[in-house]
C-alpha cells in the first residue's frame, strides 16, 4: 500500500514500511498516514486515507483537538513502548526503595538512609491499569521477589501477576499492597484515583510510582501525604501540569523523584515503533485486525 | 550445641539458634560464638570455641586486626545478603541508565535527560566477581532483557548468566560489554581492576556499578574518565575511602550516584542473617560442611 510518513520522513519508519513491502509516498497519493507529530499541524485528510497510525501512546491531545474522525481507522502506539516504560517504572520504584533520591541530595547520609532502605523481596506491588505495560512489568517485579496484584478494567488475567482484579474491586487493593504503580489511561473514571481517601489507606512505607498520566493523582493530596509521612514517597514520570510550576511543593519534598516524562524517551521513539509499524502494515495488507486500534469514544 | 551471641544478644539470632535446637549461653561456656560486631573488642577465645560465625560479608578488617586463627572454624556472612545486594546493584544500574541522578538534581531537564536515557533491553552487562551476588543478579538482568557475562576466579558456570568466563579471560570482556557490575572481593588481584587502561576499553555509554569494595576502582582514574566522557557514569555503593572526602571530585561530577554503603543495610542485617545462621547450626550439629567458611589465606 501507499503510505505517507509525516511531518518528517523518519528513516527508521521509512525502512520499516519499505521492508514490509509498502511504498512511501506523498500525502496526496497516500492510502495511509503515519503521523509522528502532535495534533498541531495535523493535515486535512481525504477519504483515500483509510488508516492513520499515530506515534503517541496516549491520544488525549488528539481527542481534545478533535483530530480523530470515524471516516477511517486510527491506531496509536499504545503498547509499543510497553517494555521500556515498564523498565522505567521498575527503575523509579527501586530508586525510591533504595533511597537514591536522598543519596543524590545528601552526601553519605548513612544515618538517614540505612534505616529507610526497603526491598522488593517479599513485598506486594499493585499495578493499577495493567495492560501492555503491566504485562511487561509483572515479570520484572516477580523476578525481584515481589507479589504482584494487577488491576484492570476487564479483570482479564495478566500473565505473570499473582492476582488480577477487575477495577470494580480496586477498593480491596489499598490496604493489601505495599507499593502502587499507576499505569492506567487518563479517563474520567481514573482521574484523581489517588486522593486523600486512597492515600489514607496506604502504608507509611508505601512508594507510589506514576508512569501513566499526571491527573491520575490529586497532586495537592499527594503533597500533603508526603509531607505528613502518610506514605513513604512518590516517584513520578508524569505530573499535573507538566512540568510542575517552579514553586510546586513537589520540588521541595525530599521523598519525591520526578523524571521529566521520559519513560518512553522521544529520542528513541521511532526506532522502538518501527517493528510494530511494520507488523501493522503487514496486517493491513493481509486484511487482519491491526494492533492498537483507537476507540475514540473511550479516550484511549 | 552451646552458642554465645556477642557483643549483644540480638533477638533474631537468639530465635534462630533456639529454633535450630541449640542453646544460647555465655561465652565462657560456649562451643561456638556468633559475633555481630567488628574486630574491635573481639574477645580472646579458648579452644572450647570450635566455630566462630562472623556477621559481615567481607572480612578484611578482621584479617587486618589479626583476629582470625587456625585453631577453629570461621564463617562469615558472605552470600547471606546476596539477594538484597543484587537488588541494590540493579537499582543503581537502572538509576544510572534512566538518568535519575540528573532528574533529582535538575528540575524537569528534559532536553538533557531524554537523549541520555538508556535501556537494559538488548544490552550486555558483565558481572565481575560473580559468586553469590552474581547468581542473584543474573536472573534480574535477564528479566530486564540484558545479556549477562559472568566473570569469576574459577570460571564455574553461574546459572542464569549467558556466559561465564574465568578471571584469566577478563581481558576479553571490556570491549564486549555495555555495562559493568563489580561484585568481587578486595584482594591484591582485584585491587584497581578498574583503572585508566580498562576504562579506556569501555564505551561512552557504559555505566559502572560497584556494590563490592571501593579499592576495586582506581578512583582518580574513574573521575578522569567520568569528567572526560570516556564512560557515561558510575553508581557506587562503596568508595575508597569511605566516605569520600568533602572535596573529592566524585561529589561534584554530575554522572555519579553514591549510596553510603547500604546495599546490605545494617538496620535489617540480623533479620536477614538469621535463617542462614539457623542452617549453619543445623549443619554443624549434623557434621555437615558449613556455609560461607572463611579461607583466611585468601582474604575472603
Amino acid at each position: 500500500m501507499k503510505i505517507a510518513i509525516e511531518p518528517v520522513r523518519d528513516r527508521y519508519l521509512v525502512e520499516a514500511v519499505t521492508a514490509a513491502g509498502s511504498e512511501v509516498v506523498a500525502l496526496d497519493d497516500a492510502e495511509a498516514l503515519v503521523w509522528i507529530g502532535g495534533p498541531d499541524g495535523f493535515p486535512e485528510l481525504g477519504d483515500d486515507v483509510r488508516w492513520v497510525a499515530l506515534s503517541t501512546a496516549g491520544i488525549e491531545r488528539f481527542v481534545d483537538a478533535d483530530v480523530l474522525d470515524d471516516r477511517r481507522l486510527w491506531t496509536n502506539a499504545s503498547g509499543f513502548y510497553a517494555a521500556g516504560v515498564a523498565e522505567h517504572a521498575l527503575a523509579l520504584l527501586l530508586a525510591g526503595l533504595r533511597q537514591i533520591n536522598t543519596a543524590v541530595r545528601e552526601h553519605w547520609a548513612k544515618e538517614l538512609i540505612d534505616p529507610a532502605v526497603r526491598t522488593l523481596r517479599g513485598s506486594t506491588v499493585a499495578i493499577i491499569g495493567a495492560g501492555g505495560i503491566g504485562r511487561e512489568l509483572a515479570p520484572l517485579l516477580k523476578a525481584c521477589g515481589a507479589t504482584v496484584i494487577a488491576v484492570n478494567r476487564s479483570g482479564r488475567e495478566i500473565p505473570g501477576a499473582d492476582l488480577t482484579l477487575a477495577a470494580t474491586r480496586l477498593d480491596e487493593v489499598w490496604e493489601r499492597t505495599d507499593h502502587v504503580v499507576l499505569a492506567a489511561p487518563d479517563t474520567p473514571e481514573t482521574r484523581h484515583l489517588i486522593d486523600d481517601e486512597t492515600l489514607a489507606r496506604l502504608h507509611p512505607h508505601t512508594w507510589i510510582v506514576n508512569i501513566a498520566r499526571g491527573p491520575l493523582i490529586d497532586q495537592a493530596a499527594l503533597c500533603r501525604a508526603l509531607a505528613d509521612g502518610v506514605i513513604a514517597g512518590a516517584a513520578l514520570d508524569v505530573t499535573d501540569p507538566e512540568p510542575p510550576a517552579d514553586d510546586d511543593p513537589l520540588w521541595s519534598l525530599p521523598n519525591v523523584i520526578i523524571t521529566p516524562h521520559v519513560a518512553n524517551p522521544a529520542s528513541g521513539l521511532t526506532r522502538e515503533m518501527a517493528p510494530f509499524l511494520a507488523e501493522n502494515v503487514r496486517r493491513h495488507e493481509a486484511g487482519e485486525e491491526l494492533l492498537a486500534v483507537v476507540t475514540p469514544g473511550a479516550g484511549y
